[in-house]
């Protein structure tokens, strides 16, 4: 395993989120954890067992600091696999300050962002995609995102991408011991099978790529446009379907994208509904500008909801919107407005989803048809869906290489060039999950993570 | 004891701060917390220890919530002197709020404000003035607050108080005494001790409730208004002695009361500046009411810096402000400012402290007059120091019942009427510590606690 350096030294940090609360957790780590902590409390902490917990007075030259509960973990059955204490103080930002300012003039760092977990992974306590999935636990926002990144926590994927190298590392040494005897023109590795295998994982590799279009819609949500021609009832619609929402909508202060305007959450997955200026022959230079960033606002759409009120939009001017944003090749939604005011007789296209404004069970119609639409009741949870981008581009590379296996099978090429492609698709594989790192590769996704964790 | 009833089903809250972080910390205590706990994760808890941690998972209703660690308290050994269990999970919000979810539909309470100290109060574990300094210690921002706080709720005010009163329950009951032989005409308690211990009580009481001054400006600061004529360098030098500070000032975000500026802590001690419109004979209405306006905010303030251009500003127009300031009776530091601009010869009044705006070092002396113009040198930290209203108002009360007890025994009054003034006297003293409790009382008192704590 080629691992990344890293001190030794004890490191601290405040774990509970920032700010005043009833308690705060400071967490310390490495060898001298149980010492130094040991130096501010009113109780020996040397000998006591891990998994223990001890109310305890912590004071600093001289000074009383804090009534806390210390928690001890003991090297390796702790979450960094090192001497872990966990210090529970009262809420005081104050108070939290203190502490962490005498653990460090005891000798402990300050951690830095997702030091902890990234001693875990060091220490192999877990690998880097579970690591990885910790981050996106404390970040998930809606059912599905928590479901992914526990999966995920606890092994689903890294034990999957395990059985997938396995069987490659076995044919690549294979391949590569048939390279020690290059007079005989043995053949210890099976082509046939191999070419079965590469096959088989190409397929496999394949849908787990592809499944990170649907893991980043769970993820960060599914940017879905709201477009129609002016007063065709989008704002109506955009209040109707958050109405019951709006709680869960003020929940997430996190969400600074700029474009976002509301997210709306259908059974577990986040659709982040954008309002657009309405689109019609502009007239002027400025409506027309407007007009041209709805379209490449909608381009870059996963879902578009175009809407038309009924009653006054004439079908010819219907039709020719449909075929502009037809170009666009953005799953749409088609819904007829103010159903409601519309003589008998005047009946819809098929696809076309009426509804009324003045109706609130329209609103649960529209939600059904956006989820439908997404595909989301083909999404099968049980199935390994990658969220992370690095893990995307790795799986893109290993699968590039993958089809490089083969063509270079199907051209016959000679031994040592075959374990070299099979080399890089287990190097791509193995990035995946930390058996091959970098410290840059490292520094770069636990500076992702948040101090304490 | 008089004792305010409670429910004591099985309460839970997030006890940690709120928000997103590495980890957070749900409380749970009552009869059934273990047992409740037991069916979310997958270890038993019933028959383990308690200050004992357990790495688990937790999942409800078939699902996955996260990886957590829960430590147990047995009743009594637990801050609510109840059974205690504390979830230690990833600090994503969505997770916290599952879990509590969760913990509600197996039959715990969402625990109102301060909920669990109030059970610590009614279990005994700790009196109610120990239970408020928990609040105090948790707000504490200063250096000196916190000493105040954690002296508090480890018992040093409750253990004076107690004694107090139990010097005065013996004399009291000593006197109802006599009342059972009205005919005997028996003095069981020698009036002359009981004289003179009234008398200690009255300096002892009285000295309580004088601290409260300095106790309430340790707790919300010391409000300290800038004042004097336009362009007199009010603020210069509010910029310079906030220059080292202002790291500080940003960190205390809670301090929202409408006229503070900004928060200068000098030795622990915070001051809250405020800087005022310029006074001066005002022309125009606007300008008079400006000029009212920061008189009213001076005569309510604890310390006033009165500052003037000691190049521009005539000797007599200084003497004319001083003069109308003296009569707000608010201890002044008056500083001659631009004074490195002023010819030789010219000397200043032996308490103007002279400043020149151009010298950083100035700052450190006026921070040091400031100081020393509160009286702070003469803090003695070792003292008691009331920082509660609530205590003030009883300890006044108590204060004057002490008066009229003894005015009572120059008049001779008869023992059923001195025995009610003592009555009196340890009813209030009673309701600090919460001997004498109602409740109305505890409700107003920990409704002004957060949540979790």
């Amino acid at each position: 395993m080629q691992q990344a350096s890293f001190d030794n030294n004890t490191i601290c940090a405040i774990s509970s989120p920032p700010g005043t609360g009833g308690v705060a957790l400071i967490r310390v780590s490495g060898e001298d954890a149980i010492n130094i902590c040991g130096g501010l409390v009113n109780k020996p902490l040397k000998d006591v067992e891990g998994y223990s917990a001890h109310f305890c007075t912590i004071s600093y030259k001289g000074k009383l600091l804090d009534d806390v509960v210390v928690t001890l973990f003991k090297n390796p059955h702790s979450f960094t696999g090192e001497d872990v204490v966990e210090i529970t103080c009262h809420g005081s930002e104050y108070v939290q300050q203190q502490i962490l300012e005498a653990l460090m003039e005891l000798g402990c760092s300050m951690a830095k962002p997702g030091e902890f977990s990234q001693r875990a992974f060091l220490n192999g306590k877990m690998d880097l995609s579970q690591t990885e999935a910790i981050a996106d636990l404390i970040h998930a926002r809606s059912a599905a995102a928590h479901e992914v990144a526990i999966k995920q926590m606890k092994g689903g994927f890294s034990s999957e991408l395990k059985t997938l190298r396995d069987k490659l590392i076995h044919f690549a040494s294979l391949v590569e011991l048939e390279l020690d005897f290059p007079e005989e023109d043995v053949e210890f590795a099976d082509r046939k099978e191999l070419y079965n295998l590469i096959d088989e994982l190409i397929v496999h590799v394949g849908k787990l790529k592809e499944s990170f279009q649907l893991g980043n819609a769970i993820k960060n949500g599914v940017q879905t446009v709201i477009a129609g021609r002016p007063n065709a009832g989008k704002s109506t619609l955009l209040n109707s379907l958050l109405n019951e929402e709006r709680a869960l909508v003020s929940e997430i202060p996190g969400t600074t994208r700029d474009s976002i305007e509301e997210v709306l959450n259908i059974k577990g997955i986040d659709f982040r509904l954008i309002d657009t200026a309405g689109i019609r022959e502009a007239t002027d230079h400025i409506e027309k500008m407007g007009v041209k960033r709805t379209f490449e606002k909608i381009s870059t759409s996963s879902l578009l909801i175009y809407m038309y009120d009924a009653l006054e939009t004439k079908t010819k001017e219907v039709e020719e919107d449909l075929i502009k944003l037809d170009q666009l090749n953005v799953p749409t939604l088609i819904i007829a407005n103010k159903i409601d005011l519309l003589e008998n007789g005047n009946t819809l296209p098929d696809e076309h989803l009426p509804m009324s404004a003045l109706q609130i069970d329209d609103a649960e119609k529209v939600k059904e048809s956006i989820y439908d639409l997404y595909g989301a009741k083909n999404i099968n949870l049980e199935s390994t869906i990658v969220t992370n981008a690095r893990h995307y581009e790795a799986l893109k590379k290993s699968h590039d290489d993958l089809l490089k296996v083969k063509k270079g099978m199907d051209d016959n090429i000679t031994g040592d060039f075959l374990a070299m492609d099979i080399r890089q698709v287990l190097y791509h594989l193995g990035t995946i999950t930390g058996e091959i790192t970098t410290d840059d590769l490292l520094g770069n996704i636990f500076a992702n993570f948040c101090i304490g964790k």
